[in-house]
């Protein structure tokens, strides 16, 4: 594992990569033992700080990984939020897990790229094959799978897999700002779209002489985990002839669960739907599935021919499916190598188990707070997302409520803005998360507020 | 390593989790041993195999992780293309290596998401600087680095990079097909574009009361290798007010060497510059560096500000880059870890010593084409890739050759297309190619040669 030779240097020499390799697993099971001690976030840091600590070039020689990994642990975890920290509720979960290493670890080794078919063929019929499984699992309409006319991909992202962030999307296609329709919510509907304003938005529109063009539903909004009426919207999305995506990043992982699959009725109106298995499905980033009824509508917007990838005398693989066509960019990872693995290793019946536990440790929480006068529950929780605040006017002391608990490094919330209230979000999910954490989480919330009360008294 | 209890699932338990691992570093190590006894590409496949020969479901209970590798082993890698064969010649190498693969390992272990600064701080940090330092390695002006006022980004790819495939991502913003402009190359200047030839194209258009915008200059195009001028077009460029980009995505690497350097010259007349440390930099997919020469101009386009990605009592971090406004995904992977993990562990010498092994087995395989009357060289070789064809005036002799070779499964090159010539392209880059794979590859393109031309006598 030390200084390699120049002219010889073998970077793949089986023997090298198996010591060093294992050298990273225990550097990692050691992080995995230790990480609920590390502050999360890690509190005080100066912009800057890792600049300071590294020099300005790379270096001219090679060094051993034992240095590096050294490295790692005194200047890089130190600076890090640690996401895998059972103490993390920020965002959204993302998911690690060890069958998900497993499969991104045999994807990133085997490094093949399947955009054509010919390129990687067992690895583009992997993807094809995962997102069935996926689509089963999560009670899709027939439409969405490929016996059914439609089809799946894997792509890294909600943003890739709606192309873009949706109002960042449609800025970069040139839809102007001005055409683009934010519908307010309320706390009457629970903060989700109803079908009613859609409607008068969308007729508004239409009165005007706009064409109205694309609709998204969002079943877990990232603010404080909404669900839109896919059915309703869809059948609004029907009468005037707009795409309906259904975008359940979040929630969709919950959707393997019966008693959630309700949330997706009328999915069979909707023309796309994506779910990340990065974030709350043990699945490691980045993985985002996208199913589309009509695939022949993505290839024909994203298909490129150009000759260098062009199959050489192989006509059988003009059936086959050249996942370049499905997505943006051309070069693609090997991600169904991931989500595969931790379907086999996890079982559909071990992931409903872990999505439960979840909520369960969610429902604890939102029971404790509505049990807590000074506080209240502000959206209602479905899946394992709480919104709390303290019940006060002035929304200063919930701000400073939530900078203390992130700044005793014990504990990582975010926020979220809704009818001009600061709402704490609270995201159960992570994979180390158990039920002591949370009962934690809820005990500094509680004795950072009293502070704080104290104080202003 | 066997079945997980259901209720209990602990996703990173850390002995589970070093116990799997360690199967992977295993099969892995097992793999690289073995690789080349692989056919690549896998020849005689049917669409469809792997289907077949899995379940149309997930499980529903759990499985050991042995017997889902067997499963990779039994199934899935028979129909791979392997891209880290030695004798993999096609498109352009996909380098994996020990470095690349501990890098990648870490950044997934640790999954962190660094999109904003505060989100996981060392990440963003880490990335800056590896891209700085990569960036004096080519030797990229000064208004490339953080300190000159430019900066970079670790994106996927170069279509991301681009924002797509320049082709396509000019009809995904909305600029009609039709004022697209693909402008011919020939013999006379490898293949390269010329000053006078876009200049020419570019004031036709300006006369037609069009509006010149973005203008791609490659270093190392994928079909032949050609470098364009950079200076000569940044010239019609700043004319113009376009915006100039150098796509140096495989042919970058090589610009470590100071003997390649003066293909970039003129970069300072460029808004923007990538290369793919993927292809040819020993760092695992996906990794690819975008600079820009204004940074404002990039986060103008692409940054968004939701309120659950505000930073609360975080004055400081304002100063600090939130990079998913360097791109169009908010999610994104800690892929600085994986390039800076290679720049450690071989040194910038190794990486010279690595790119120049590769080049002089190119140059041997172009000295013995040149060798061979039967055939010729098509395009001058720069980098590592050779392109050549049988010397005849009917391509289909040339397609039969190329296609019986990768038949053989015993190497595997592709073609392109110039002056409607087919031309069989031989791209040296793999981590494990030696001299001893590109003889036999040679030795193979003759021997086939001579079958196919005793044939047709």
């Amino acid at each position: 594992m030390g200084s390699l030779p120049l002219d010889t240097l073998q970077p793949l020499d089986p023997d090298t990569f198996a010591v060093d390799s294992s050298a990273v697993v225990d550097f990692l099971a050691g992080y995995y033992r230790d990480v609920d001690k590390y502050p999360v976030p890690a509190a005080d840091l100066e912009p800057g700080r890792l600049r300071k600590l590294l020099p300005d070039a790379a270096p001219e020689f090679g060094e051993p990984t034992e240095r590096i990994l050294d490295d790692v642990r005194h200047d890089v975890l130190p600076g890090l939020t640690h996401w895998q920290n059972p103490n993390f509720f920020a965002y959204f979960p993302m998911n690690a897990s060890a069958a998900g290493f497993a499969g991104e670890m045999l994807s990133v080794g085997l490094n093949v790229v399947p955009f054509v078919w010919v390129a990687s063929p067992a690895a583009a019929e992997l993807e094809a094959v995962v997102v069935d499984w996926m689509a089963r699992l999560v009670g899709l309409p027939d439409r969405f799978v490929f016996s059914g006319g439609g089809g799946g991909v894997l792509q890294g992202s909600t943003c890739e897999a709606t192309h873009a962030t949706f109002q960042k999307g449609a800025r970069l296609v040139g839809i102007p700002p001005a055409n683009f329709r934010v519908i307010p919510t309320t706390a009457a509907s629970g903060y989700a779209l109803t079908g009613g304003a859609v409607r008068a938005a969308v007729e508004d529109d239409v009165a005007r002489g706009l064409v109205p063009l694309y609709l998204c539903a969002t079943v877990g909004t990232t603010g404080v985990g909404a669900v839109d009426p896919v059915r309703e919207l869809g059948e609004v999305a029907c009468r005037h002839g707009m795409w309906l995506h259904v975008d359940a990043a979040y929630a969709g992982s919950a959707a393997i669960c019966p008693e959630y699959q309700g949330y997706l009725d009328g999915a069979e109106l909707a023309d796309s739907v994506s779910m990340n298995p990065h974030k709350w499905f043990l699945t490691n980033m980045d993985c985002c599935c996208l199913w589309v009824a009509s695939p022949a509508a993505l290839t024909a917007a994203l298909s490129t021919d150009p000759e260098y990838l062009k199959n050489v005398g192989d006509a059988a693989a003009a059936a086959a499916i050249d996942y370049k066509d499905w997505q943006i960019s051309l070069s693609r990872r090997f991600r169904a190598m991931k989500l595969w693995f931790v379907l086999r290793r996890y079982g559909a019946a071990g992931m409903r188990a872990y999505i439960r536990r979840h909520v369960a440790m969610a429902e604890w929480f939102e029971r404790a707070v509505n049990a807590d006068e000074r506080f209240e529950v502000v959206a209602q929780r479905r899946f394992s997302l709480v919104c709390f605040r303290l019940r006060r006017d002035d929304d200063m002391v919930n701000r400073e409520l939530l900078a203390a608990v992130n700044a005793s490094g014990r504990a990582f919330m975010t926020h979220f803005v809704v009818e001009s209230k600061f709402v704490i979000r609270l995201a159960v999910g992570g994979a180390m998360t158990e039920m002591r954490h949370v009962r934690d989480a809820w005990e500094l919330v509680q004795r950072t507020a009293e502070q704080l009360l104290l104080q202003r008294r």
